[in-house]
């Protein structure tokens, strides 16, 4: 496939960010999901104005040629893929952060920001940006919406979608339409915001985004807890739940990981239970219910330590924020995202681990436990994906849906779940997306063969 | 308008539960906005399975027959009124809750349960349902779903759409589908749980929810202060957002409104004050949360009063729940509902009161203040909605967006406010929620002529 006749001196004559040098061109080919094309697409716009995102989608409208829409290309799903024949239209360069207003605790901006970035300058006001996926120091705002990223505080403060007021969408034609508000509350009409926020650039490219911040907590305060094993673990956090406890923040690490966290740091997490339990509570009552949190973890573990301040906290959390990299020494991972009710979690821990024997895979599994989100990373060495590892791969889907849960939390579909998307939703309610998808986009020019 | 040939035949024979009785038609023809028809539906349908949904919905769409879904008919926009020609489905009696899990705090429920009813049996598993529209105790979850109701405590709890994981919907087909699931998180597919969420009854039926439940706080405190006016008091508010602090509920109550709970029962309020602040603080840190709060409002107050206990602070939320019971016993009011970023509810409130003056009409005014929700009630004499009525309502309209806000927050668009809407949103963007509509209804049965 190319690019039909006349379009790219149209587009370069236009849009002067236009390029279709071979670095550049390879640089956006790919993300983070491992997925390789073969080739790389034809040519990227670096944007550097809403004006020339409006363009850029005028013209390939008009030639009918495919846009895959990008940020920091951080994601894991393979959304931002793009194959040749594709025009990427990189929007990371809209990154500054238009006006952040510390009474209505709502920012305004562009879809470039890097998330943590937005996170520190809130920060400033005494606020904060919630949503913290774990890619937040590298990953932008636009990325995060296009995903509906969570992370490890959206226990306590929401998802993604939780925190957006409002977006300006370039839709597949160029026109520019604004959704949502900068209010906290409105039901005008439906909700155009919801529907944008984690639809992995297939129905337009959000090009500014209406936030809401939060207050940062004065204090925040951690205990961890080993356990036994897994199933033991996840049963101390269904009893946090039970307890009606509200953690934080609710890790759960498997004795795989720690494992490897310590060969990769020189730590010994594993001499201390087969199992992690990291929790924390924040806010004015951080320390009564840091209290109450450690007695119920406490039943059954194996051995619990309370940070006695915020630094001491801060070190429990560590083995958590080791994980990925300790991990990665070993090498390539394959991660996955299921989410079941937390009350299944026990159950999902110990089925993955027979998944690991039947399948002949090292699965490392860490979990946000308050979620039910678990992520089990499938190790094998550099190269090609394994076959055993796309099969280890199948078959947490298939656990997912049969105990009641989905098959992405929060990395999204992309081109890695899209025959799952089908078995989760079923044939009907994907009927509703592709109906909705021809609506907005009806020459099927944005983010082609991603999601659904 | 008349239904097309044979199609109450085949209706009857395949619903028992289709009526055409004058008192049923006539009590299904109206909701509680006020707006009134020129005669009545053609049929209704009170729904007691899925069944009946289903097979009402698939020979409505045959025929061609305009659907008007509803609950209990508490609705204060007009998005329920049936006019002849239509066909009223009644999903008010599929009202069980199917199952409540403690651990997961999901509960599973049909849409005709009665809001407050969930939020008592939640309460028996220590839980709640958090959505607490001032309608709970006689509206639906269905019609609470159809509006994305808000409610008192929805400045710190969210509103309906943060308590919604999934749904059933029947389409304007028949079709069946789920949206959504039953876990905290999860991002495959398009958000059309979202996106069902407030579209009025315009893009297919709830038939099932299932709801997010939240720990019932074990402790729920209150403070009231009094300021010399409406502008003293909203200031006041703004500084409990400056300082961070996040009520569990934050009303302001403005002088007339305050007058007329003194007339109709007898209290002492507006001697008190030009205006009325309550607020409340719950959870762990109640007691700590509540000291704070009474000491930002503590500043310009010109009286305070702290409940010792939650019996005491319970009696400090009285005027609010007297107000409009209050304003109702001195005649009809149309019942407005903006909403503006709280930085601005301050000149919103005077704004208001210039409105009253320069329209030689009788306004009530309270707010959500924490959310910057403003809900004027204009009052007059029985009878049809005077002009002037009307055109300060519209002023009111005008200010709203004027200020950057909306013209409804939690009521909805309905009959009421759809010339409103098209100012709100801009054109491009009412062509993107037209096109989803005809995408989901393409022969326009589901509620037409509401909302968009």
């Amino acid at each position: 496939m190319t690019l039909p006749d006349g379009f790219l001196a149209e587009l370069t004559a236009a849009v002067p960010a236009a390029s279709t040098g071979a670095a550049e061109l390879a640089a956006v080919a790919v993300d983070r999901s491992g997925i390789l094309t073969e080739g790389v697409p034809d040519v990227v716009v670096r944007a550097t104005s809403v004006g020339d995102v409006r363009t850029t989608l005028r013209l390939a409208f008009e030639h009918r040629v495919p846009v895959v829409p990008r940020g920091a290309g951080t994601g894991l799903a393979g959304g931002a893929v793009a194959a040749p024949g594709t025009l990427v239209l990189d929007v990371s360069g809209l990154d500054r952060i238009v006006s952040l207003d510390p009474v209505d605790q709502i920012a305004h901006v562009e879809p470039g920001v890097i998330t943590a970035q937005l996170d520190r300058v809130a920060g400033e006001h005494g606020l904060r940006y919630a949503p913290d996926p774990a890619s937040a120091a590298i990953s932008t705002i636009g990325g995060n919406i296009a995903t509906n990223a969570g992370g490890l505080r959206c226990v306590k403060y929401g998802v993604t979608r939780d925190a957006v007021l409002g977006l300006e969408v370039v839709l597949a034609d160029g026109t520019l339409i604004s959704t949502g508000r900068s209010t906290l509350k409105g039901v005008a009409g439906l909700d155009l915001t919801g529907l944008f926020v984690g639809s992995e650039g297939t129905l337009g490219v959000v090009v500014g985004a209406t936030l809401r911040l939060r207050p940062l907590p004065e204090r925040t305060l951690t205990v961890a807890a080993a356990y036994a094993g897994v199933e033991a673990a996840a049963r101390a956090c269904a009893a946090l739940a039970q307890d009606r406890r509200e953690p934080a923040m609710l890790e759960l690490l498997d004795q795989a990981t720690l494992q490897v966290v310590d060969d990769a740091q020189g730590t010994a997490y594993a001499a201390r239970g087969g199992a992690l339990v990291i929790a924390q509570a924040d806010g004015p009552a951080a320390d009564s219910e840091i209290e109450a949190i450690a007695a119920v973890l406490g039943k059954e573990a194996t051995w619990i330590e309370q940070g006695v301040d915020e630094e001491a906290s801060a070190r429990l959390v560590e083995a958590r924020r080791l994980a990925l990299p300790s991990i990665e020494t070993k090498g390539s991972v394959l991660i996955e995202d299921i989410c079941v009710p937390r009350s299944r979690l026990a159950e999902a821990f110990a089925r993955v681990e027979e998944i690991a024997r039947r399948r002949g895979v090292r699965i490392y599994s860490f979990a946000h436990a308050g979620d039910g989100n678990l992520h089990p990373l499938i190790g094998y060495p550099p190269g090609p994906v394994p076959p055993e590892v796309l099969a280890a791969g199948d078959d947490i889907f298939a656990l997912a849906l049969e105990l009641g849960g989905t098959v992405t939390a929060e990395h999204g579909i992309g081109l890695l779940k899209r025959s799952w998307l089908a078995r989760e939703v079923g044939p009907d309610a994907l009927g509703v997306h592709r109906a909705i998808k021809t609506a907005l986009d009806p020459r099927g020019i944005l983010n082609p063969g991603k999601a659904y």
